[in-house]
């Protein structure tokens, strides 16, 4: 049985372009091969490497197992945990960097990039890689879903992996295989550019019926008047609805579109309705976990369990291998 | 009351240099301040930036523990300890790397040093220094005796905690003194160098008679003939003579030198004799804990157990503060 493993941002309250282009097909994937185990974690001890404070910190996780508890994710297939409650990745993390050559690290695209701001770059930032394919080697992951963005991170943890083996002379750590995301769904923001906390333009359907309504009516439109036909290919509005409405209803949608006396106001209340029937179920969920941290703790708790039962024997082989028991 | 903290490099059996540069001022000093308490480590995680057999890793440290045990470490007076066995000092390196800016760590001396052959140098070493300063201040060490060259060190890691404090505006961790070490006595090798495990010129006092007899017996001399008057003064003999024997016996070896008809045979023939007698229960109680390593394992436990006792509470509120608890 394939082990698959899957790092969460904990950078806060997921919103929608997070939930169509992160979350729902990740769930969707671990429903399908349930055949395969499914390690999901939230990579709270990566965000340290930008976010200093702690009380953010426990909000965003919280609202991060929230989501994706609202959403569905089957805590019974799956070891959904808190990076942090395992420190075993810590201690295999610092074993790792013994084997991991300093150009490796100085070459990565991602410090590259930073090379000009190099006095904000800490430590952790610099290491990170190493973190990560220690959260992927801990738990013996053989399958990595990965963006191109991070296909260059897994190809270090595989040398990573690989140089550990050698050395050691025995296959003690498990050489993971990337499985490459397919094109990742665009959400557009309320700008018309990708939707992105950092870009100020999310759409969070989490909001109470009243806020998430001044958040859709916020979408950024062009200034054709009411009576005159409108073009759906060009706006933010028709695209987001066409994200989550059924193939007919975006068929209706596109023909009002097209008809004129149809204005962006219409097509916006029927958005906002559309997010408020469709997520009807895991807005409510999400609400009720927000209100009872505990439910979330229970759940992240049985998974640390199971996670912890996974990283122990590994670490102790890895430590008796290194002379450290 | 002062806590002071050492790390002791694990890198094998101590050579006459280590036991009088470091081992016996270590254990006079803890002896006079016993006002302080002292926490002793021995550093095998370090070892690992370098040394990746196991095998020998747990023998160097087996050695080292021997031998600071031999020399009458008083284990009630200080908490000794295997670096690797309070996994805790790798999960704050975690924490303060964070905190550590790139550049600090690409302005150390010891990484400028190696930086013609950036490709030998790992990321463990690398990091090297927030793994120090995770050794002091997970210990909250008022005072760290330091040599010249790990002064740069010290202050790195004075600097990562008052960043840590300032950032969670609360002074968590303590801010380290360095004690300068007065000038270390150079104990000269066989070959009159420094003795250096690096240079094979070391004399290893727990050797059984017969090899340390041929370990003395390679100290390199010059050709004086036996009749003629010697110089004591330039002679290896001699100074490592010195360096253990009381006033009044230095005082005649170098009558002897001076008067003639002495020759280096001689010379060395007491040299052994001295080392014999005034390391003979030395000598003895290495060979002891060698044999019964249980009774190594059993001290370092306890040793282990203490220092538990103080990194978890340090690190629980590092955590907490952090917001990973």
């Amino acid at each position: 049985m394939a082990r698959v493993l899957t790092g969460i941002q904990s950078s806060g309250r997921p919103h929608l372009g997070n939930i169509l282009g992160a979350i729902v097909p990740a769930i969707q994937l671990i429903e399908q091969n349930s055949q395969e185990e499914s390690f999901i974690f939230i990579a709270d001890l990566h965000s340290l490497t930008t976010q200093k404070d702690g009380e953010i910190r426990k909000a965003n996780t919280l609202a991060v197992a929230a989501a994706w508890l609202a959403f569905g994710l089957d805590i019974q297939k799956t070891v959904f945990y808190r990076q942090s409650r395992i420190p075993e990745v810590a201690e295999l993390t610092w074993y790792l960097n013994c084997f991991t050559p300093f150009p490796m690290l100085a070459n990565a695209h991602s410090f590259k990039d930073k090379s000009s701001r190099l006095a904000d770059v800490n430590a952790g930032l610099f290491t990170y890689p190493v973190l990560m394919a220690s959260d992927i080697l801990l738990y013996s992951a053989d399958l990595v879903p990965v963006g191109k963005d991070q296909l260059q991170h897994l190809e270090m943890t595989r040398d990573i992996a690989s140089t550990f083996n050698r050395v050691m002379e025995e296959e003690i750590l498990t050489i993971p295989e990337a499985r490459i995301s397919e094109e990742v769904m665009t959400v557009p923001g309320t700008d018309g550019q990708k939707m992105s906390k950092s870009y100020q333009n999310i759409i969070d359907i989490f909001l109470s019926d009243k806020e998430l309504k001044k958040n859709v009516n916020g979408i950024i439109t062009d200034s054709t008047p009411l009576e005159e036909p409108k073009d759906p290919d060009t706006c933010t509005v028709f695209k987001l609805y066409s994200l989550l409405a059924s193939e007919a209803q975006t068929k209706e949608m596109r023909a009002k579109y097209l008809g004129g006396n149809y204005g962006y106001g219409h097509a916006k209340k029927e958005l906002l309705d559309l997010i408020l029937t469709k997520y009807s179920k895991e807005r409510e969920l999400f609400n009720f976990y927000m209100t009872h941290p505990e439910e979330i703790e229970k759940r992240l708790v049985e998974g640390e369990e199971k996670a912890k039962k996974v990283a122990y024997p590994l670490l102790q082989k890895v430590r008796s291998k290194l002379g450290f028991n």
